[in-house]
């Protein structure tokens, strides 16, 4: 009986059990976080719950989140990688509970070549993918992003300054999201991805790569969770402008 | 024994149990069925298990969708109101499982008027809302869509010759949601709303009215699931580019 119970508890107070199969699930926009909403939202112990597989930013835009096998890494703009309490708000982050559907060796691939052979794997541009690649990297240049203090200045702004971090010849792991053309606006299109060093010291926002060897495993999404702020955070934000050029700067 | 059974097969096998609170969910993207994607990929009985309010399309394009109370009603091209079998399946729906957090009286409004009072009583533009309207009417308009047949016409195509049908007087409910502007290309932005009458003998896709008195009830929904087809049938669709004036020529 007590059984019961706790699944009937677990069901209906939760509303929805989240870590659901081929969904990636995503806390506001890019187009939020881009106009500078950097107030954390959601727990790391929340977003744990819809994934163990992803990347995002912290409270205040304090680094950047790579998530691998369940457990939240936070890459500070000091470079180094850091355990965030799971108390640890985000402002933005995507995840997915992720089981591969495709697996394959990759080889001498930069950024765009790796991006153009997930696009053969997977030719449907209009489904969500979760992307995986572990291997040994020639060299991996990387970004983080400071915390910020209010007002916020926009992403954009963020970004001009932001430090950038090289290493050659490490092994770790990319992951990271790609996102069909319609949800522009929602998530950043096209491929973006997150690392980890394998030893856990080193990682980022990939700016670019030369992966030497190594496998990648992508899960197939047909499913798209976006969870809103439930108080007013977003109501002075004006979302209905295409803010694709600021993004550009930003990503790049 | 049994009970504990049921339920997790219930929760595992369906990955999520689906009728979240304040959640919206979604069959497709607007923008793939404004480009002719007008087979069916969802039944019936499957949108049910996500919402018991919604409104949407059916296969082929074979008229307006309302679902009241958790029932669906189909408003054909011949403007007849047909109860559709559970196994039909949809190309296009968004539903929601009501619960409405405000509730107001309202009077003498047109459907901008109804929109504009929604606004003001819900100014955070960045929030889905699902909203039914229950009153008497002096005038309605509404349209539907025939069936139709492969080679599919863009929607902009068959709005051409939508028929049209005008009612006065009349008692029945307005169902339909607030969609961000952030969401364009996934949804229609702004109100989008259908209609159903007491009698359940009239109804259709909205395109004004003149409301005489009614009940506005709004549930503010911070969650929105997409979900896309399995299979391939978006894969050669260009959901790349802006659609919004056609679907302006669809709306009105």
């Amino acid at each position: 009986m007590k059984k019961i119970l706790f699944v009937f508890v677990l069901v209906f107070c939760s509303g929805c059990l989240p870590a659901a199969k081929n969904q990636i699930t995503q806390t506001s926009t890019i187009d939020a976080l881009l106009a500078g909403t950097y107030d954390g939202q959601m727990t790391c112990q929340q977003l744990l719950a819809y994934g163990n597989l992803g990347i995002g930013t912290f409270d205040k835009l304090d680094g950047e989140m790579t998530i691998l096998q369940g457990k939240i890494y936070q890459i500070k703009s000091d470079g180094k990688v850091y355990r965030p309490a799971l108390s640890t708000k985000t402002p933005f982050a995507t995840v997915c509970n992720f089981q591969p559907d495709e697996q394959f060796p990759i080889q001498s691939a930069d950024f765009k070549t790796a991006e153009s052979i997930i696009n053969k794997k997977v030719s449907n541009q209009n489904i969500f993918l979760a992307v995986e690649i572990s291997g040994t990297f020639k060299h991996i240049k990387v970004r983080s992003v400071p915390a910020q203090q209010k007002p916020y200045p926009p992403l954009a702004e963020v970004a001009k300054t932001q430090p950038v971090f090289e290493m050659n010849d490490v092994r770790g792991t990319i992951v990271g999201f790609r996102t069909p053309a319609f949800a522009k606006g929602l998530n950043v299109t096209g491929c973006h991805f997150h690392f980890l060093s394998g030893n856990f010291t080193f990682g980022g926002h990939i700016l670019d790569f030369e992966l030497e060897t190594g496998k990648c495993r992508i899960d197939k999404c047909s499913k798209f969770l976006l969870i809103l702020p439930e108080d007013d955070s977003l109501k002075n934000i004006d979302l209905s402008k295409d803010k694709s050029k600021d993004l550009q700067k930003v990503e790049k």
